[in-house]
């Protein structure tokens, strides 16, 4: 396949392993950014965590860096549930041995430029990108939109610039693109729980931390140096929100009310909540993704996710490592054919784990504290356990297989329908690991084929 | 009420009569168009034409220009249909004396822009809106995008800029904005039927006619002059669409096998079909409409609908109605709280049409053929007649009523899961008439309550 001249828009995670796939087949890769450099920036080593799951390792492994980046991850194999008036306690994400990684962003994205330099990538750090020509390749930048912009003319350009992109605003103003942005009534703030004087951890640190309280959860994974980012989601207005949070004392009196463990364990709560902006929660959905044999979409600027499935990253970094098996098998140098079959190939799984992940907020800050809920869930890990074959539950197929989402969606939503089945059999509480309840959950599987 | 210094962006049928309702409350307005006066450029009196029904004359009657425009309308009472191998027959719209109005888009808005400068509205035609400052009111124009701009300020600002409006585009830009565009498969085509050389029409002049032909149609509206505008509507790609209709002779080919009756009527058939271009069908939402007491989008701007329920016109009207409405009864200055009611009260009618139009395409194209859809309209038609207080079919409460278009969507889904039962009756096509079929009706709509 012919060397191609390519620029890459946004050095976040996802542009930086793109950049380090093309250059393995040898394109020459330029990624531009509006941002300074992250590893010369202060930064607090902290930010927003990432659960990293089997989707995200193996597009690493097939660049041969999982290693380096498993050295700056923390394994979380189960969630540590944080209920008033009970004591802290576990729900395993999968098997023995499994787990989902807990990494900083900023330590992994500055780990990733570092890589992608090695291996040839230049990165033209502060600048902006105004405009993209989409069917001639070429990228304009500038101090200001109003002020002289530079012009440079490339093979292919791939947009990698996030939930926001300029790179897909400008397929958007084409006719028949479609496009959606919703946002949650749910926001979210970061705040965060600090080491022990001797750098250990306050709390668990093999654990994702969650504190359910219905409309409003808050939540803490681990960081290297003995802390935990925590964030608390919540709706924007009503009761229990941030609008109505409006001084420290009602802050502090809403902690106490819901989150009174985690007091001793936050020592700045009110400084972070005062500091920290409130952010919004968007799903975005579009399509094309590509143009001609000229430009792509990779990662949160074809479908930027709400986070509650931990699969943001692992969804872009899995369109990476497709789009680099439909580069395996394309025959010539067909760059349009291969942007249609990765387009074809992701898009409905994309949407499909946007689905999943909008759900999953209910789950997450609701249902987990539900006994209905657990009792569902008890019966489905008894019954998985004896026919692994027939039953492998939802959150194991999106996070500990590489299942097409659009195939775990489906399955789930058959799961589903039966466990709303047999949690309408009579006295389920008590008879839920009986013969009987067994041989209804196979006859249900074998109903739905 | 306080007069304020306003602008509208867009002078297109919704920005003048806008203009007209705010000059007649004393308000100085002034509109800004890219475009030049319509009423200075060659124009031949036809382009797309327009369906008004009660909910557009209802607006025009209140500023008093319903009687003006009403000369320029042709009532069409019924849909004339041509089926091959039938004879043409007609399906009536609604009761005697109840039609819908064929305008002529271009002949409408030059009429308007005309009434509104004598209303004292100032139009600023050729000045293209470039940016908008939302929390300050102020709107910037200007030759080119990059070029010196002109600032403009006001007291608020209304977005009738359509479906690519600018306005909204700007408030898309901020966090927590929904918004969603969604392209059809379908697109269309504007051709002609010309008058007769003595200037009458070649087919029913108060009738809209229909080709309908499963996944696309040729429909047919009548202008004053004699001539009908038609359009093509029909898939972009697959079979039967606009891309395989590559040369005149397939263009040809396509007509004898699919609108032989056509064909003599449409003397300029390949001229048009060359000549004009295959436009995209989308249908845009978004929330919110209004930005504190500034800015507010009305009309296509805010809820860009596909046009197969004759209703794109008719609810931006209602959307002025409505607000001028909210208006009346506001007893202060207070425009945030007015516009709060305003985007309140019209999201979920506009939903409502929006999701009513796009299913219309199914039954123009497809379903006004079918026999067992035309028995379904034919009990109803007869029970209604019976029981005009328990069931108005949901063409007449979109179109000849004034019934929020939300409450029409829901009684037409209540009706549509009666007649889904009521056609399940055994024997029903002989049995449609009788009094247990009646009885049955009755006992359906008793338990919807």
């Amino acid at each position: 396949m012919q060397a191609k001249n390519i620029a890459i828009v946004g050095s976040g995670l996802v542009g930086s392993l793109l950049a380090i796939y093309l250059r393995k087949r040898n394109h020459s890769v330029t990624v531009f950014d509006r941002r300074p450099d992250i590893r010369k920036v202060e930064f607090s080593g902290r930010s927003i965590n990432l659960a990293m799951s089997v989707r995200g390792w193996k597009a690493l492994e097939k660049v041969a860096i999982a290693d380096e980046i498993k050295k700056i991850a923390i394994p979380m194999h189960k969630r540590a549930m944080h209920v008033n008036g009970k004591p802290e306690y576990h729900q395993y994400y999968g098997d023995e041995g499994e787990a989902i990684y807990s990494i900083s962003r900023g330590v992994l994205n500055r780990e990733m430029i570092t890589l992608a330099e090695k291996a040839g990538v230049v990165f033209r750090f502060e600048e902006k990108v105004w405009d993209v020509n989409l069917p001639e390749a070429k990228i304009y930048t500038g101090e200001t939109e109003k002020g002289a912009w530079k012009e440079y003319q490339y093979d292919m350009i791939f947009g990698c610039d996030g939930a926001f992109s300029r790179v897909r605003h400008k397929m958007q103003r084409r006719s028949r693109f479609d496009y959606s942005q919703d946002f949650l009534d749910a926001g979210y703030k970061e705040l965060e729980i600090p080491a022990n004087p001797d750098g250990t951890h306050r709390l668990d640190k093999n654990s994702l931390h969650i504190w359910p309280r219905g409309k409003f959860m808050l939540i803490a994974l681990p960081n290297l140096d003995g802390s935990f980012t925590c964030t608390l989601f919540m709706p924007h207005e009503g009761e229990n929100s941030f609008e109505t949070l409006t001084d420290d004392q009602k802050v502090l009196n809403f902690w106490k009310k819901n989150f009174p463990d985690a007091i001793p364990l936050m020592p700045t709560l009110l400084e972070d909540f005062n500091k920290n902006p409130t952010s919004a929660l968007v799903t975005m959905r579009c399509y094309p993704w590509t143009y001609w044999d000229k430009i792509a979409l990779v990662g949160d600027s074809a479908h930027a996710i709400v986070p509650f499935y931990g699969q943001g990253m692992n969804a872009g970094f899995e369109d990476i490592s497709v789009l680099d098996d439909i580069i395996s098998k394309a025959e010539n140098d067909d760059w349009q054919a291969i942007f249609e079959t990765y387009q074809e190939s992701r898009k409905k799984n994309t949407d499909a784990i946007a689905e999943l992940s909008y759900r999953n907020f209910m789950e997450m800050s609701s249902k987990t504290a539900d006994p209905d809920f657990l009792l569902r869930k008890q019966i489905e890990k008894h019954f998985s356990d004896k026919y692994p074959d027939k039953w492998e539950p939802l959150y194991s197929n999106v996070t500990f297989s590489h299942m097409p989402y659009a195939k775990a969606l489906e399955l789930g939503d058959i799961q589903s329908e039966i466990m709303d089945e047999i949690m309408k059999e009579a006295n389920i509480k008590n008879r839920w690991d009986t013969v009987e309840i067994e041989h209804k959950i196979l006859e249900l599987l074998a109903e739905r084929g």
